[in-house]
């Protein structure tokens, strides 16, 4: 298995998995393996936003009349979705690039990533906005020990799997003929889509909700306003992940992930523990000098478990946390479903995107899921 | 040196080289040692546009009344451009993010590759409108000779530069102890960039040169339309790589590639040298079957020469063709210039976008060229 970025071999895209089969060569639209991914592209064209476009003159004042408490809540907050989003701006396209046999997937790889980078650009604005040094909140993002050690979760995967097509590459492995490395590269394959539908779906809703939460006592709102463009935009890249890791399971697409997701169920159910785990964690740092009106650690604590449940049940697993309603109902008026939602009648998709945070999906809405 | 998605060391971004310094980590806008990549994306931001934007409802009976040497200058040339951008819609994000240094080139980097991705989009825009099945136009562009033959010279630079970095991280190399691979994977970086000016700055141009005369003799105007849109893209995108090459060459970013860029300057014209062939021989394949009122393959041969002239000048290289003006002056009419233009007069940037077809940039423009 060599790379080149144009693979001169005429092959038929339409017959190739989502990955590890022949690297795209054209780039072409007019026809699809999976059309879903086609329409989260149009969608994600359609959603397209500047930061600029939002004007957040009032958040200023507002962050400075903060007590400190809710002050440190809120530049956490930021300092952690600017983590995970410096990442989420490269990794697909680094990790999935390289891998990726089918153009209407290569293309929802580079369209997610580049949104992503419109999202880190927010968080320059908005710090911008309300402290006289964005350096010093920066710098802080890699030296805080909190924000630090959850550094490592969310790139470890991502970088394990990089590692391992580097070598794939570097050594010319023929996947047909080692069969050891080429389940061990799909294992890194599934499990780093697991942890990225984690990140996006689970650790960025908890951020949301600290972020809205501020919007609710009508604080912030400028803020409230560009967050609520990001959640916009994440509802499409979760549901990317979702119908990837659900077409790999299905085994329709390669019989082999079909296995290796049934093998590592338990590790992929562990990885939303650990995160579900550490987003608790981090409700207790977050919330370590006092809590505010309508959020405390208790209830995002609540929160997590939630929506764990939710990101599971839409991969199909079982509830890992006891079942409750949403403790934080007023994030609805905050997370917009009804633009996300993809024309599920058309034939060719029986799925539909999932975004919603209170979409009740469980094993019977997937019933007829065949992508 | 090692790949991570967010390098955990505590580093300085505003002292990193462009390439193969730490990685970049924090996604951040805030200060940027080149404020010339941070304009490119602002720009290229607000030229974001969707292909659909376009009505292309009288292109349709105009292709199917254009005789069939026009017919094959046409389809050709859309042919010529699907496989530009299939290449360049992948290859900045697989080749350069995996070594880029600083963040505001890094995200310079995920902007280009994602208007590409846009421009491929275009392509099946217009061809879906114009045949009815775009499978044997699309399917033809791995199968044609004259087509294929062209890729390898688009992609060789490209994919020695990306095996060079898979071996580099595969085997863990340490850049500052072996001389020989760092000298040589800088070399690549550099040869590729050469070579992707090239893509953009002469061969893209010549195929406008196409795309445009059709409408110069105003047919097929919903397809000029969509290229005079990529056109004002690709203005970005040569200025990048020029301002990338002109950075190396100059040696403050890194005093290694100067003396690389000096090492292989005949190596560099070469490329330039050789691409001009390539269109020449292009422009002889499109003309095969008859010219058309207003472009034949001597006027368009011509051009080659022009346009080669004009990119190597704003690398500081002598021309290698003979002197002469514009052979193809309406060509101004469609390469929108005045949008392009970044500020000159800010003190940070002492260069400026030279993306239009007909500047006149001489070595003298260039003697305050300080980015
Ligand atoms: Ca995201
Ligand atoms: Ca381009």
């Amino acid at each position: 298995h060599t790379y080149s970025t144009f693979c001169r071999a005429n092959n038929d895209a339409m017959k190739e998995p989502m990955f590890f089969g022949q690297n795209v060569n054209v780039a072409r639209y007019d026809q699809q393996k999976y059309p879903f991914f086609e329409k989260l592209i149009e969608k994600q064209l359609s959603f397209f936003w500047r930061p600029e476009e939002v004007d957040l003159s009032t958040d200023r004042t507002e962050y400075s009349d903060l007590p400190a408490n809710e002050q440190h809540i809120f530049i956490s907050n930021l300092k952690y979705q600017t983590l995970l989003d410096s990442v989420q701006g490269r990794s697909p396209n680094v990790a999935l690039l390289p891998l990726v046999s089918i153009p209407e997937l290569e293309t929802w790889i580079e369209t997610w990533a580049f949104s992503e980078t419109i999202h880190s650009r927010s968080y320059t604005h908005i710090i911008r906005n309300i402290v006289a040094n964005p350096s010093l909140v920066f710098d802080d993002i890699v030296t805080n020990e909190e924000i630090t050690k959850r550094a490592i979760s969310v790139t470890e995967h991502y970088d394990e799997l990089i590692a391992l097509t580097n070598y794939m590459y570097a050594n010319e492995i023929d996947l047909d003929k080692d069969d050891e490395f080429r389940k061990k590269i799909k294992t890194a394959l599934y499990l780093t889509v697991v942890s990225v539908n984690v990140l996006e779906a689970i650790r960025f809703y908890v951020s949301f909700a600290c972020s809205f939460s501020f919007a609710e006592r009508s604080l912030m709102e400028g803020n409230a306003k560009v967050i609520k463009l990001i959640a916009r935009d994440e509802a499409l890249h979760l549901s990317g992940t979702q119908n990837m890791l659900n077409l790999m399971a299905e085994g329709k697409d390669d019989p082999e992930l079909a296995e290796i997701a049934r093998e590592n169920k338990e590790a992929a159910i562990n990885i939303f523990r650990e995160a579900a785990e550490q987003e608790k964690q981090w409700a207790e740092y977050l919330f370590k000098d006092g809590s505010m009106i309508g959020l405390n650690a208790s209830i995002l604590k609540d929160y997590v478990e939630y929506i764990t449940n939710v990101r599971l049940k839409a991969l199909r697993f079982d509830p890992i946390f006891e079942n409750r309603s949403n403790p934080l109902p007023w994030m609805n008026n905050w997370l917009v479903s009804d633009n996300v939602q993809v024309a599920p009648q058309e034939s060719e998709i029986s799925s539909y995107l999932v975004g919603q945070v209170d979409s009740k999906v469980g094993a019977e809405d997937f019933s007829d899921f065949d992508l």
